[in-house]
């Protein structure tokens, strides 16, 4: 079965926050750009950006009322008021034209400058009109003091002081505030292009009507509403057979597009796992590469520490090299095992020209910056999930369960695509929280559970949704977090305390 | 001061939660649309869906491996292995051409249509590859049992089976669910347009430099950004000054296009606060309608449950009467207040004409289902926040200081866009908390202070933020919840257990 048949050798799980790890090591932030004011809620922030001048920016009245001098008023009191002559009124906008001097008040509505001489506001509510030898005046009914009701400058922000930081979620609150010190566009990071398709032969579109054997492929629509949920743009690019070369064909069009791919399906022990079978292909070339360099320098110390698939840097005299330099010792992996030969690298139906063709089609998708990742995660549901970089850029390969691509997006590809976006701390925060029911199935690895969140007589408690079957379809959108049972032969009970990682809703 | 003086008068406050009632009972859902698929997360359904098939559509291998009769390997192990023949093996999208009979197996690859006669299937690494007289065959090295590993159709959900309630958020394990069974497209609610302006003759566009005494127009593009969040489309109109004239021209094009408006300042007992003289004048005409009802019926009876303002349908030959059917009654309100002469109706620098062309235009503006729906709130900040219908708009007039703006909408606005988009729950649910620190400073009325919303051993847990002055701009973007302070001389202390509602974030 060529190429295919590999797929389910040396695949060695690595524990989920390891390959987060990995993952998080291989992305860096996307190119900046602007947005409108407006409609840069939920972006994240690309520079940290400062106040423009002190707010506020001018003493400001904090009601509607009379600017007086609060010595004026100190005794005033409903019996004893005091009456005080009015000088100007300020509308909302204006500057008082007279300044307060001792005896008078200026009528100033809410936000105004507080006119020179003026230390104090007194509410309009505590006043009553008058008149003082026939000019207009207003009597002040209740003791003042000198500030009352009067913002300073300043007194919020400090000219130059921080308002936000590089890669925080622009919230409305920020656009308020931003708004203030006239930012009427914010630097943002760019929102992530994410190629999303699915392999299998066994997939029809999801307005074709059902046929024996075949089923809709539905992953691809939800990972896109995923995409867009966390900040990124997915370009559909519907379904592919399990063929290397098809999906050869559709990676190299992904990455000419998108800053990320996302595929689900293909990643498992099965003939057909086509994804499967390019990671291998992937790790193989690793090797060879690694064996290469250390057949020439004699330099066991140059396997990086990650392990198989998980070098970052490769010595400058390998890196360059062309994939033909590995040819000699391409038929073997650096721990013995055969591997198929080029020519047998071939789709079900290929033929010789053809397999050349795959074979120079998948050297230049595996140019530059390309490893695997991970290609086996000690979890459940979802242990085949896989990453890899290709030229740089990350693919996910998700489980073609729609529960295990479910979890397999939150826990790698949601990271990394905050990551993307700026997001320095871009691993979901986990909570504690109360189990409401048992979970008596255990599991070798971590299992991950959809639950609901339940904040309740202010505790915390955790639902468990279908954990019994990872393809329960009616779980997932009713997942408000994922729930993470520890790995064990027994399961969680009922009161005891779990970790709970929250979904954004 | 004309039309403006008007609107410190006969403003009665009614509580939050009758406010709120008040809002939805005056909100029907919007029309209904298409959304592709994969666009319409976060949207909310407009119709109940059902299955269309049972699902799985047939009975499907839970895993990679070879379908068989389990009677043939009940006794199967590690030291006795059972041989079967293997006749077929089943590509994903394919269905088998061999029947499953005794000693025989068919290799099966996951969600593969599991072949007649075969009742279960076994793990791809619980066999071996072998050879029985020269044929394929495979090794079973462990017991089996009829059903393992194998969906039986409609296991998850029989055809005609409710997947999602009309008014549902739409999440993405609902389009994974519903793309399975071929809905390409869901029926949603549209989404509110909603115009936005500010009113102040003091306010700057956020892009221009500061002027004395005035400050720029941040509201504007918070509220923008939180219609956007709640799942509106904004139409910033910009900012006004303080003219009823502007207002009146604003209000009739925002009604031309928009759902919904939503303006910032000018609501307060001001003498420029145009909004509150513009719904001040609209509580007359309310009053004044009634009281010639009254007068021609000499019914009291047909005074609506509600209270001023609040009425909800009106006798059908006073529905339809021209404005100057009530010119007889127009100079006293119901409880006798005086009321100012029509002509007095003018903006600070209007003239006769405009006078008569602005009455026109508020009599056009208040046409139809046109009504004062609240118009003072018992709360803190923001107790001026109002809201009316006007042509069977809503129309909510926030407060322009930005903390008071920002709790006026999450009580009032996004009530009323998730109601408009077919929410049948549309007001937000609060959680119980265990308040961090002190809140010392008591409030005649309901407080609303912006808090932290905390989930620490598995406690739920308020962090109250700038809680001392409604201005602080700063605290804003941190807000995760809004923590209600109960009416009272005094605060809430540490420890205590407080009502929080959890902000969208």
């Amino acid at each position: 079965m060529g190429l295919q048949g590999t797929s389910r050798f040396n695949r060695r799980a690595v524990k989920v926050s390891e390959a987060q790890q990995r993952v998080l090591a291989a992305i860096q932030p996307l190119h900046t750009e602007k947005a409108a004011l407006w409609q840069s809620g939920g972006r994240r922030l690309a520079e940290k950006l400062v106040a423009t001048s002190d707010w506020p920016p001018f003493a400001r009245s904090g009601l509607d009322g009379f600017a007086i001098r609060g010595a004026d008023a100190a005794q005033a009191s409903p019996e004893h008021p005091v009456t005080l002559r009015v000088v100007d009124a300020i509308a909302a906008g204006q500057v008082a034209r007279e300044r307060v001097g001792p005896g008078t008040a200026v009528r100033i509505m809410t936000g105004a400058a507080v006119p020179d001489g003026a230390d104090a506001v007194v509410m309009l509510e505590q006043t009553a009109d008058a008149e003082l030898d026939g000019q207009p005046a207003v009597r002040v009914k209740h003791a003042a003091v000198p500030g009352q009701n009067v913002a300073p400058p300043g007194e919020e922000f400090r000219r130059g002081s921080a308002l936000a930081e590089p890669g925080a979620v622009i919230r409305p609150g920020h656009i308020a505030m931003l708004g203030s010190f006239g930012y009427a566009e914010l630097p943002v990071y760019a929102r992530p292009r994410v190629a999303v398709f699915a392999t299998g032969t066994e997939l029809l579109p999801v307005d074709a009507p059902l046929e024996p054997g075949k089923i809709r492929d539905s992953n691809s629509a939800m990972v896109a509403a995923m995409v867009v949920q966390y900040g990124g743009e997915p370009v559909v690019m519907g379904t592919l057979p399990d063929r290397v070369d098809a999906v050869v064909e559709a990676l190299t069009a992904a990455l000419a597009v998108a800053d990320c791919i996302v595929t689900t399906g293909g990643v498992s022990v099965g003939d057909y796992d086509v994804m499967a079978a390019i990671l291998s292909r992937l790790k193989q070339q690793g090797r060879n590469s690694r064996q290469a360099c250390q057949n020439r320098e004699g330099a066991e110390g140059t396997m990086p520490v990650g392990g198989e698939g998980a070098e970052s840097t490769m010595p400058a005299d390998v890196e360059g090299a062309k994939p033909h330099d590995c040819d000699a010792v391409e038929r073997f992996s650096c721990d013995g095992t055969l591997l198929p030969e080029p020519e047998s690298a071939v789709s079900p139906d290929g033929e010789d020209d053809s397999n050349r063709s795959i074979e120079a089609e998948l050297h230049s998708l595996f140019q530059d910056d390309s490893r695997v990742l991970f290609d086996k995660v000690a979890m459940r549901p979802g242990s085949p999930t896989s990453a890899m970089l290709l030229g740089g850029k990350p693919l996910f390969a998700l489980s073609g369960n729609p529960g295990a691509c479910f979890v397999g997006f939150e826990l790698f590809v949601r990271p990394a695509l905050s990551r993307m976006q700026g997001d320095p701390e871009p691993l979901p925060l986990a909570v504690e929280a109360e189990l409401t029911e048992s979970i008596i199935k255990g599991s070798p690895h971590e299992r991950y559970v959809r639950a609901k969140l339940l904040m309740r007589e202010g505790r915390v408690l955790a639902e468990p949704l279908g954990f019994g079957k990872s393809s329960m379809m009616a779980s997932i959108p009713e997942a408000e977090a994922l729930l993470v049972v520890p790995p064990g032969s027994k399961g969680v009970s009922s009161g005891e305390r779990v970790k709970l990682i929250p979904i954004q809703r």
